[in-house]
This record gives C-alpha cells, sequence and structure tokens, in this order.
C-alpha cells in the first residue's frame, strides 16, 4: 500500500501490518468463512468491471447488472430446486434469517405468535424468534437436542402441531457440531400443521445435499467459498411473508445487494455444487481420520454424531482445557481451528450448543475443513495435537500428569 | 468465464452475456453506486488475501483481519472526525440508516414515540420512522421542504422542541438534487431540545465537507466510489441506541460485515478526502455549467439549489418528456444517466422527493459526475441532450413544434 496516494497515517488501513502469512501455516477454522474459491475470485473481479452499476437503472449499465444479478438468481435457484423468482440475495445470511423469522411471523400473526425452534438454532435465528414472538403475543418454542446436537423428529412435530405456531425453524445441520438434523420429517409435520419452515442451510449449503423440505431457505455464501458482505434467502411462492421494507426497490435487500458479490456467491456455489461428490467423499475420510484420532487423545471427547453429519466439521472438547489457550497454542504451532460458539465466534463464552447437548462446553475446538485442505494438512495437524493439548495442561498443572 | 470448470447452462453466471461496455460511453449516473476507485480496488484485492477471515477469531488470520477492520474504522473516524470506537461498518447503508431509527427510538421510547423527518428523507428513513413511531405509540413528524428541497430551519426547530420526540432525522445534502439542509441549526435545536439527530451523509461523504453536526450518522462507500455490499454507522458515545441484535457477536451488523469490503471502503473514502477539494471544485464549475446549459433548453427546469449544494450532481425536469423514454434515448446516445427517484432507482414512480418540492416529477434526469468524468464528457452530454429532448417530445407529437 506504500505505493498509493492515499494518507499513511499511523493506524489508517494504508499502514494497516497485512504481511502474508507464512506458506506453511494450516487453516482448518473454514466454517462461516473461508478463502474465496479461485472461480468466485475471478468472478468477483469480473463482476466489478461489469456488474457495479445499480441492477434497477434503464441504461445500459444498468441492465448488464441486472442480467448478472438475474443469472447469479438463476444458478442458484437450480442448486436449490426452486424458481428463479423464488431465490433472492441479502445482505448478510443473518439479515436473511432475521427477515424469514420476523416477516413470516407478521404476515401470520392472525395464525399465532409462537415460534418454535430447534434447540442449537444459530443465535441470530433464536434472538429473532424471541423477538417475533413477544411482537406477538406468542412464546418462543425451544425443541430440545440430544448429546449428538439432534432434535428428536416427535417433538418437533408434536410443537408444530400445537395451535398459535407462526413459523418453524430448523437448520439442516449445525454447523458448529456437524450434526444433521430430521429435516425430512420437520417439514412434514410443519406441513401438516400448516406452518411454514424456515431451513437454515447456512453451514450446509455447497458442502451437502440440502433437500428441498423447506417453506424458507437461508444460506451463507462465505461458508461455500463466497465472498462475504452477501446473503441468501428463498421463499416459495405459496408462503406470505413481509419483507424488511416493502416500499423499497429491494423488499428483502433494503438498497439492494452488491451484485458482484452476488454474482460470484453464485459461481463459487456452482463450482462447490459440481464437484460436491468426490470433494465431499474426500474431506468424509478425512474426518472420519480426525474423529478418530483425537478420540485417542486422553480426556477429549469428539462431539456431533459420527455418521449422519456435514462432512467437513468436526469438533472435540478437551477436559481441563482452556479453549483460548488451546487456540493459541495451535495458533503458535501453525495451525488456525475455531473455538468458542461458531455463532459468536469471537467471545469465549461457553457455546449455547454444546450447552444445549450436555456435553463439556470449555475446551472445545472445530475444525472445518476446506476444498484446499490436503490429507498432509490434517496429519501434520494430528501429529502436533496430543503435544498441543498437554502443553497447555502443564501450565494449568492438570491432567495426564 | 468459458474456461472456468462451472456449469454453462443457458442463464447461469458462466453464461451470462457481460460484454464489455463501448469504451465512448459516458457514465453520468454515479449517485449511489459508481465504478471502485482504482485505490479502493488494489485494497479490495489485497484484503481478499489477507482479511477473509472472521476477524472475531483468536488466531493469525482472525487477528490480521481484525486488524484491517480497526484500520478502516480509524480511517473512516478520523475523516469524520469521531473516535474510532464510534464508528463501525454495517451490512449496508440501508441498514445502517433503519438500525440507527429503530434503535435510538427503543432506546428513547420513555421519552416519547414521535420521529422527526426531513421531507425529502430517503424512503428508507421514512419507512423506518413511520415503523418505529407506530412501535412507540407515536407519530412520524415530517418538516416540509421549499423548492428547492429544503427544510426550513425553524420549522424544523419546532418540531424537535416539541415534548415526546424520540429522534430527529434530517440528510447533509439530497442526493436526488443536490440541495444542503441546515444541519448545523438542525443540530443546534435538536441539542437545545435533547433529541439525537441522525443525519444521512449518504450522498455526501467523500464529495463535500461533512460538519461534526451529527449524533448518528450514516453513510454509502458505494457512493464515494467504495464497494458495495457494505454501510457505515457512527454513534456519538453519548447516544444511547439499541443495536438489531444486542447478543450478536456484531450487534449493530448482525454476522459481521466483508473485511475487504470495509477495508475498500475506507481506502476509497481517504482517497476521495485527500483531493476532494480539487475535484469538488472541478466538478462544481462543470455542474455549474450543465445547469445553465440544460436551462436553456425549451421548457426544462433545473431544480435543486443553485449554490447551497453538492458540487456533483445535477437534476432537471423535462416538460412534456417521459422520463424512461429520456433514459433510453439518452442510453442510445451513449449517456447513462438517472431518472425517477434516487431512492427507488427503479421504479419511476413519480419521485417523492420531487413532489415533495412542489416541481415537476416526469420527465426528470439526474446526472452525478464521477472523479472520472471529463470536461470532454459533460461538452458531448450537453451538444447531445437538446436533440434526444426533441426526439422524445416529436415521438409524443409534443412541446417545441
Amino acid at each position: 500500500m506504500t505505493d498509493t496516494t492515499g494518507p499513511t497515517e499511523p493506524g489508517s488501513p494504508a499502514d494497516a501490518p497485512v504481511a502474508a502469512p507464512a506458506p506453511e501455516r494450516v487453516h482448518l477454522d473454514n466454517g462461516g468463512g473461508a478463502p474465496l474459491h479461485p472461480l468466485a475470485r475471478q468472478a468477483l473481479l469480473q463482476a466489478l468491471d461489469d456488474g457495479w452499476a445499480d441492477p434497477h437503472r434503464l441504461h445500459t449499465e444498468g441492465r448488464r447488472a441486472a442480467r448478472l444479478l438475474d443469472g447469479a438468481r438463476e444458478a442458484v435457484a437450480e442448486v436449490l430446486g426452486a424458481r428463479t423468482e423464488e431465490v433472492r440475495f441479502t445482505a448478510s445470511h443473518a439479515s436473511a434469517l432475521r427477515a424469514a423469522v420476523l416477516g413470516t411471523a407478521q404476515a401470520r400473526r392472525r395464525a399465532g405468535g409462537d415460534v418454535v425452534v430447534g434447540g442449537v438454532e444459530r443465535a441470530t435465528v433464536l434472538h429473532a424468534a424471541s423477538a417475533a414472538a413477544q411482537a406477538h403475543g406468542g412464546a418462543r418454542v425451544v425443541v430440545d437436542v440430544d448429546r449428538h446436537g439432534r432434535v428428536d423428529a416427535d417433538a418437533f412435530a408434536s410443537a408444530v402441531a400445537r395451535p398459535g405456531v407462526a413459523l418453524a425453524a430448523l437448520q439442516h445441520a449445525n454447523g458448529e457440531v456437524g450434526s444433521r438434523q430430521p429435516l425430512a420429517a420437520a417439514h412434514e409435520a410443519a406441513r401438516d400443521a400448516g406452518v411454514p419452515l424456515l431451513v437454515d442451510a447456512g453451514a450446509s449449503l455447497g458442502h451437502d445435499v440440502v433437500p428441498g423440505s423447506w417453506d424458507l431457505l437461508a444460506a451463507h455464501p462465505a461458508d461455500w467459498g463466497g465472498p462475504a458482505g452477501v446473503g441468501l434467502l428463498a421463499v416459495r411462492q405459496r408462503v406470505r411473508a413481509v419483507p424488511p421494507d416493502p416500499e423499497d426497490a429491494d423488499p428483502w435487500a433494503p438498497g439492494g445487494v452488491s451484485v458482484p458479490a452476488a454474482f460470484a456467491a453464485a459461481v463459487a456455489l456452482q463450482a462447490a455444487t459440481a464437484d460436491r461428490a468426490a470433494e465431499d467423499d474426500r474431506r468424509r475420510r478425512l474426518t472420519d481420520r480426525v474423529r478418530a484420532a483425537v478420540a485417542a487423545v486422553p480426556d477429549v471427547e469428539v462431539v456431533g454424531d459420527p455418521d449422519d453429519r456435514l462432512p467437513h466439521v468436526v469438533t472435540f472438547s478437551c477436559l481441563y482445557v482452556d479453549g483460548e489457550a488451546l487456540v493459541t497454542e495451535l495458533d503458535r504451532a501453525g495451525f488456525a481451528v475455531g473455538s468458542g460458539s461458531a455463532c459468536t465466534a469471537s467471545t469465549l463464552e461457553p457455546s449455547h450448543v454444546l450447552a444445549a447437548m450436555g456435553v463439556l462446553t470449555h475446551g472445545n475446538v472445530r475444525i472445518a475443513l476446506d476444498r484446499s485442505t490436503t490429507s498432509d494438512d490434517v496429519d501434520r495437524f494430528l501429529a502436533v495435537l496430543p503435544a498441543a493439548v498437554q502443553r497447555v495442561r502443564d501450565v494449568l498443572g492438570v491432567g495426564g500428569l
């Protein structure tokens, strides 16, 4: 940045330290955000040139941006098995979830004010469900999960079948521990009850086959190798929902979205879908290896369903270990891993997902493999992990000694 | 895109027609969205490599993203004359405005439910003000504007001084017609009344000196040469406001923002600020020339304040002319211009701004000059405009004959 004409005062962006990472580093924290897929990067650059204009404008540049956006919607719709007009981009994954919950609850307020949610939904869903229920005189009804983080299909069905339910929300799979939810059964129960089901596919789309068992679906482009700064919301035509700003030219994304980001997101999804079967099989073998090796470390528990799960996510909890210390120790050894709740990310507060599952909430580590993660990366990680855990325990003077 | 491995079904992004514009085209519709500033493009590419990780993570990649984001906030804060911790990026300009209105109204609901707004605020502000007032048992109080689109400072002061006002909102300058608002007087009146003032600088920051007369300020990076897909919200530390999701790691931008977009936005603002004085002087001379030339076309009225205005915006209304037809005619001649409301952009519904000003609401054209717009571009535009207007009138069989 020293060759730019911008100011270079200390602390300004032009002066921020941005040294490239040492090449030997291994990034295993790719859930919710991974490096841009190379094709998405190429698409983004192309669309910055061709799709920067407002797609609602009538001139050549505006119409060109509109074509890029429409093409992106069509490509995503094809992957989802939806109609193009049912698919729209939003400002973020969180805003898609929030708009879906609040807008459906508002449209269906005469049916009741209750919102049924799975016990390990993303914090945004849990928060929006409370807000929606409060706004319409209902309650948030949380369906408990088992030790794998999965709701009981019968319990979910009972919850949605009660009178007064405006909306139900269930994730396709949990991004923090990988377990899939019983989506088909949940959707059937919701349909029988006449209750729309919102499916959060934010951790699965692009990694796993997302079934058509949804009425509204939100997803997270940065999770599948697309850019940050854009989200995805699909709403079946039969579903009534009030968008955040009905008077805006983009009622579900007031002020519009980044066309380049949307286009790059769609290209990344196409690319991820094209090699999904092979890539997921490869990553499933790697995560199987991680699960087995990690379980052999003393006082370490692998969490999440061993089989019915996302292909690329493994989470484990280490007794006697502080999560922050272990992340830092592994970082020092060259490995980036996640810890704490995947939803609040930052805070090392106990994960609400792990707490709901009744497993250890401290000393947990999540790894999520990218398409660029190699077998060698995983071997190297497994080679350093036991000693890293032991070093943290040594400092605390606990465990294994 | 034919060299990619992605699917190439008709209508897919990989297949969307994206021919480069003919080099002779002149894009004069740069309000709210312009081509990326070259330095911002460079910064975006750099940050896609260095700042893609979640800035809340504790590992090297996360901390590097956090440094980029902090640097971006610091750079913007310096331009605004604010503290770094008062500045945050949001998912979009619209979400910043909406969160500011709703969050301030909620925090101050005991003071009252009324929301005072200028008559030509952005549609998002008008809509959010209605929603906030409705939620807290108050009313939206609209302060009328004069023929230049400017609120009367005394009328605004009276409105905020009445009891029961939670919040007042006034734009710095109107993006559709360019007129500046009496911000200093409005802020003084609001301060005297103990009412926080939200200033929408979405059309001015990066083009004009934005005074410190605000308690909350929202702005629009794509308007100053930054990327789309990110917004800006500054809230003075003394102001009480409830963010959209207090439990999220990013309460004002739930789910986080695109760090690369935020970094590029800050670099673009630094670049725009560095040459603002020279650039604004240059563009003011060009818009003066446009105003004089356009006013000489029969039955064409230039709207907006001739002096106390943004440097780069000119809007005019053509009697007997349909706006859509004129945009299309000028597009055919190689010139992209805006029409209709700048806020809803798409729709050719009568502009609420022009309607509030009491001027012609049809056949209006807005041009907003980019930094890349040359004197020659403007000359060529002025050379073709009279004949284009006449051709549209000829088709309709009206005017001038």
